[in-house]
């Protein structure tokens, strides 16, 4: 048995963005995108539009705020794969009831709506970055204090306040937030079909949790396709539902689209526990959990000309695309500092195209929030969807939360959109990425200095050495034994064997996962020279 | 057939607060509980425990923090009303490695937390009242300014700051509320068992799909017992979890022992669709919606009784729990003017016993929010309940939602437990009482000045007149033609039917439900004499 025992970086991909694989179609592409164009064409949009009039609890779609898509075709239609469960949703009656408010002069009687007025909140304010000062001490000396007061809509100082934001709302967040998603969503990734939506949610681990409602039914003997090893979260919403989970295999850019279509084409529910031929693909395109692998654009194509093939609908769960980084370069020491800056345009351009920018069908929910690239205690993301399927989401969520907190709508609207716009926004994007990609460096660096390599490798991501028990204990105990050891020299990483997709098949090696995301850069080398004694220790080479 | 058109003001009880039904039971109860004697215990134990250490994604729970439960008996095991789903969750493996980073130096590669110092909010701050000037005009003269800074702990100036709240946390909510919300559960409940305990949620909408899915399964044929006339969105929560929804009798305090007794100990599943005999009961026993009927003391302890002869499980919903209000007199427009405010002592004292007070099973779970109270858009409420359940419920949570969102919970710890405390929060809770029972009171003043009295009765709840088209008409026909009616004259009401448990049985009256929560005083008597024009055009009395 080969017993391999890999290092794998993770939130970020370490492996190439690999656009020269398929130059043409690529560029195509980001031409139809524009960056920038996009963002003066929104501005134009929104000065010939007039003020955004939407109260409280107002209903809103993406179609109020997106550019024309007339000439697009539409979405197909995805009822048969919709579950039971989500067909029987009806709209919510007390919030269906708020659109008579639009009527003028109307009085509610109607909804129990409390009234702003005993909302004890006067005003809120903080105090955040200037552009592009975007740096942590920066913000102490040349950092701008936003202020948003409890009725700036009614003094016209504002577009929201809080008489709106703390106050009921509809389950699609409110109009205000709405609006700057839709327009983001064009300007990263303009889904080439008519009827796309966006709907805000409670972050991408309800929304995940939510979608599988809607198309994975244990009646039905469903089941769901992903990597070979998948985000252990996401594995453990599926399992309690009954839903089978297969894992595809995997090479350094993520799902093998030859090995998807091999395994779905011999497909023997008889074989697979009765397990009906999956007609969903979760899968997480860009910096891979727990792999870091990242699906260059040509990959991608391929990925969704499989899922048309075997009609799989595609949920597409993308918390670090911002955070694709440039290769590490093999002259590891002398290049920590990542690359200098580079334009907006060149940032937006170097981006991958995301799955539903390739979505001809309207087949991909795109779940994106702003956990991995503002603040994850927002409790605030977004899905990109056409319309149907955004409308059968947002009846769920209805009743499974309301939608995301006004607190954060309010405080990320004033900030993203009234005072950095877009353009601001994105520059904090591109100035995260070269902070995660000095971080990363920083990794791989302490991995140079104090990892064995005899023992382990960890770029390239595969990478095989025999530990002296292997074929005598079970990997996963050998794994337990170094994850223990790790946590007694006083370092935390994640095993390999917590993302296995099916935990019944035996491990097929020693992998862990160490990530960069938290740890300082002065921690990182103690942290690996930890973990390095913890391997040293289990292959007897301490 | 008879056709009874009624009014029914909701939110906030009209009916009387009967503490006399039950005065020496009653009274035992409340000596028990103390009001303020509890706060000067909390306090007492809260500076012999020191500084609450608790870092970002710390775990916690009610048992670190509520007085000695020592002598009183566990709560019974729930297992087999739980479902397949519920009881198949396991612990999310990232949260739970969260558990090494207590010990002392360990530095992480495992969980993907990223750094809080690339969050782009140095600080936060609200202007909010001052303790008792609690209207929104004296918060503009006397409010107060209250600071959050991204690292108030590490500077040691607050138990709770933004780096902390900001990032990822345990699905039960931070420490810091974790503690506020067990105290204030001490203070208001003092559930009569020894481990229960609490666990935050992204408010009741969400805690209420959660409870459903650990209780009611469909493959079980399994049924939840309510009020004949129950929340529309309680009811359109079950539905599509294809779990059968059966109503109970109710006067003018709800629910009906007898009715429940008996529908129960008939129960006969053949004739019932094969519904199971329901196991669990869904109840709004303060302010129920849409009746506003409230349970006296006696009629909640005769409810208690049958659950427990019945093996009901209670999931006790309780949004206007604090908005228990005394009768509306009868020389109306006198008493428009509420009555003068009361001691803190008093009020905890007035306040009836809710479910869980009562709960010698721990058969209960109460669902509480800061919707009513404070501001919807906060999206945070918690669960009372056991441990077990506690348990199972949090399981959930890690992939519903993860807990509620940070900008809240950092928030409202601010307001509630480092500037107001327990004493402050209920003297606000006071005051929100009657600023309600002011609105109550000019609705219904509003009320006796324009409706027909001929037509149409609002005090007593239930009163009744003969439509001209009844038995000719369907009534939700007549109920519509009202409603667009109303709509047409300016006035949203919302519908009886909207509101009706079993939606397949014919309307047994027309029912509209007013609310007072959010109109003002001026617009209150408009909105009435719209209504009523409505009604008397329907009934050819125009």
């Amino acid at each position: 048995m080969v017993t391999s025992t890999t290092v794998q970086t993770r939130s970020l991909s370490n492996t190439p963005v690999n656009n020269e694989a398929a130059p043409a179609a690529a560029l195509a592409h980001h031409e139809k995108r524009g960056g920038l164009k996009v963002i003066d064409d929104i501005l134009a949009r929104r000065a010939k539009a007039g003020k955004l009039v939407a109260g409280i609890a107002a209903a809103s779609n993406s179609d109020m705020f997106k550019g024309s898509t007339d000439d697009m075709p539409s979405a197909k239609r995805w009822d048969d794969h919709l579950t039971r469960e989500s067909r029987a949703r009806g709209p919510c009656t007390l919030k269906q009831a708020a659109k008579h408010l639009k009527q003028p002069g109307i009085i509610s009687l109607g909804g129990g709506l409390p009234s702003s007025q005993v909302f004890p909140f006067a005003s809120l304010s903080m105090t955040v970055p200037t552009v592009p000062n975007f740096h942590e001490a920066d913000t102490l000396t040349s950092g701008q204090t936003l202020s948003i007061g409890k009725y700036d809509v009614r003094d016209e100082v504002a577009d929201y306040d809080l008489s709106i934001a703390l106050n009921y709302g509809q389950s699609t967040g409110s109009a205000q937030m709405m609006r700057f998603l839709t327009e983001h969503t064009e300007i990263i990734c303009q889904p080439p079909y008519k009827d796309w939506g966006v709907c805000q949610t409670v972050g991408s681990t309800g929304a995940l949790e939510q979608a599988l409602r809607m198309f994975c039914d244990k009646d039905r003997n469903d089941s769901v396709l992903t990597e070979d090893f998948s985000f252990s979260t996401a594995l453990e919403t599926i399992h309690p539902l009954g839903v089978h989970v297969f894992g595809a295999a995997i090479d350094d850019q993520g799902l093998l689209p030859e090995a998807m279509d091999e395994m779905l084409t011999k497909w023997d529910a008889s074989a697979r526990d009765g397990a009906r031929k999956p007609h969903v693909l979760y899968t997480v395109p860009s910096g891979q959990n727990p792999t870091g692998a990242t699906q260059s654009a040509e990959r991608r194509r391929a990925v969704y000309a499989v899922a048309q093939k075997h009609d799989l609908f595609i949920i597409e769960d993308e918390p670090y695309y911002f955070l694709q980084m440039k290769t590490y370069p093999p002259e590891a020491q002398a290049a920590v500092a990542p690359s200098p800056p580079e334009s907006v345009q060149d940032f937006v351009e170097s981006l991958l195209p995301t799955l539903v920018s390739l979505d001809t069908d309207g087949r991909v929910l795109r779940m994106d929030s702003f956990s991995k690239v503002l603040v994850p205690g927002s409790r605030l993301g977004w899905i990109v969807a056409s319309a149907q399927i955004v409308e059968r989401f947002q009846r769920h969520a209805e009743v499974a939360n309301q939608g995301p907190n006004g607190f954060s709508q309010v405080i990320l609207h004033k900030l993203l959109d009234e005072t950095w716009g877009h353009e601001g926004y994105l520059k904090w994007l591109m100035n995260l990425r070269l902070e995660y990609t000095a971080k990363r460096n920083t990794l791989l660096a302490a991995c140079e200095e104090h990892l064995p390599r005899d023992l382990v490798r960890w770029t390239p991501p595969v990478a095989g050495m025999f530990h002296p028990d292997a074929g005598k204990r079970d990997l996963k105990a050998i794994e337990e034994e170094i994850f223990d050891s790790c946590i007694q020299n006083g370092v935390l990483i994640a095993r390999g064997s917590w993302f296995q997709a099916e935990k019944e098949k035996p491990l097929s090696g020693l992998h862990f996962r160490a990530t960069y995301a938290s740890a300082s850069a002065e921690s990182m080398s103690e942290a690996t020279s930890r973990f390095a004694a913890a391997v040293r220790k289990s292959f007897r080479k301490a």
